[in-house]
């Protein structure tokens, strides 16, 4: 992976826990990031004072209510004061609903979607999937916005023509399953110009996804078989499930972001380590940077 | 995982290629099952002469057609001369459909269902993985079953009081994901006794199904959590992708049988090596001689 240029400027919603105020501790030690923090002064010092941490030099915006402070963040954006947003001790919806608002909102052509950057060991490439947090049950345009985000992801992360794997139960179209026709719809899509930047091949099945051995075993004739960068979930809970078990199963840093709004939303959770939280720092500052030279 | 009796009479429904046969002859081998092939008889003994294996002493059925020599495995269940099934090289419809057919074929009061059996590195117990391929997305009376069959197949294994994680994309329950209102149904279902034999709780989320740091780090007090024997998929897809990624990530060795029917059903695939169709042969054997015992 590439290494980001300037520290971003990015609002820091409620970084009301010691969790949330570490994580963006760490993105600025490691110049990732230049913390501006919204909420409740009163706790972001109490909780800074417990961690023994010195927060003087970070301006603070007092907000003592968190659906005030996540739309101050976005004007934040607004005014170019703040180029990524990394959510704190609030719950996502209270801070996406404010970044998906129809007026004043962050929209873009897009819809929003979740990308995991996962570093798995045995695997010699960084791995995307998606969407394992936002969209419940994607129709397919929708899915088509999630795989067009993953692969801007990958681009800005240095993968020149990003591999996106559509995954399903088979790597055959069936009328009976119908993510296998998603699938088959994207893989189009992409030939046809209406995802851009990176190669799309589905139906695939997990292990001929990322194992090229299982994809010539089943004698697959495609570009994006056994090597994908990217891996596109039929739905939330399949992306999830592969997520978090590519992470404990496998031992994976995951970092995680929301993409397809303005800028990149920094989701950590609580049990993310360091590596993951510095990752999804320099992810969000990367694929900013690539953004504006868009 | 306990070492099954008496090798158990198996109906080999088209052994016409070479991992089919071998898979048969390998099974036999070991002890664990005596094969009865089904199918075209000349073809079967090329494919044993091009693999150099003496099949003289297996009884064969000629039949050229894969429907009839279905049809005709299911028979030898009915006649008590076949205790499972192995499917050779055929599709798995052609079997199944005479599996599930209503007149002559092998129902039993639940619906059958997909079990893949695994052998996680670093895991201490056997995890069983289901419906990776059979119910494509399950309402919650399949789903009951799929649960149901999967608590048979390991207390079959030796495991007291199996635990089975219901999956959703997260550990709360959700309007919004209908999945996580399945999994809070089906361990309602197992309290009141509608599901026997184990212990049921949903949703949880993949890391915190199997890993016990994870599940107290989101404060779940649950029996299940962190500790399940079993990990239900919301969908098809879902289970899949988790079976493939633990086998292809993990390193995990999965043997695949499908249960619900009067008889365990043997289903290997060309990407197994010998471990996995021993473990399915052997999984096949001590489900079925659990069952004569209820």
């Amino acid at each position: 992976m590439r290494r980001p240029g300037e520290p971003i400027p990015t609002a820091v919603i409620a970084p009301e826990a010691p969790d949330a105020l570490e994580g963006a501790l760490l993105g600025m030690r490691h110049g990732l990031i230049q913390p501006i923090f919204i909420g409740d002064r009163r706790k972001i010092e109490a909780v800074a004072a417990e961690l023994g941490e010195d927060i003087s030099g970070i301006e603070i915006i007092d907000m003592d209510n968190h659906s005030a402070a996540a739309a101050r963040g976005v004007q934040l954006v607004h005014e170019d004061r703040a180029r990524a947003i990394m959510k704190g001790h609030l719950h996502t919806d209270d801070l996406l609903s404010h970044v998906v608002k129809r007026d004043g909102g962050l929209r873009t052509r897009n819809r929003i979607s979740h990308v995991f950057v996962m570093d798995v060991p045995g695997l010699d490439h960084l791995l995307i999937v998606t969407d394992a947090a936002i969209n419940i049950a994607p129709d397919l345009a929708t899915k088509a916005d999630i795989v067009q985000n993953a692969i801007n992801v990958a681009l800005s992360l240095g993968i020149e023509q990003p591999k996106a794997g559509i995954l399903s139960a088979v790597e055959t179209v069936n009328p009976k399953i119908p993510s296998t026709l998603d699938a088959a719809a994207l893989s189009k899509m992409a030939e046809r110009g209406q995802i851009t930047g990176g190669l799309v091949d589905g139906p695939l099945a997990m292990d001929n996804a990322i194992n090229l051995q299982a994809a010539r075993t089943k004698g697959l004739k495609s570009l994006v078989a056994g090597r994908a960068d990217i891996l596109v979930g039929p739905n939330i809970e399949s992306a999830n499930m592969m997520a978090k078990e590519l992470t404990f199963a496998a031992n994976a840093e995951a970092g995680g972001l929301v993409v397809g709004a303005r800028v990149p939303i920094i989701l950590t959770s609580r049990a993310d380590d360091e590596k993951a939280r510095l990752a999804a720092c320099a992810c969000a500052a990367l694929y900013q940077e690539w953004r504006r030279k868009q």
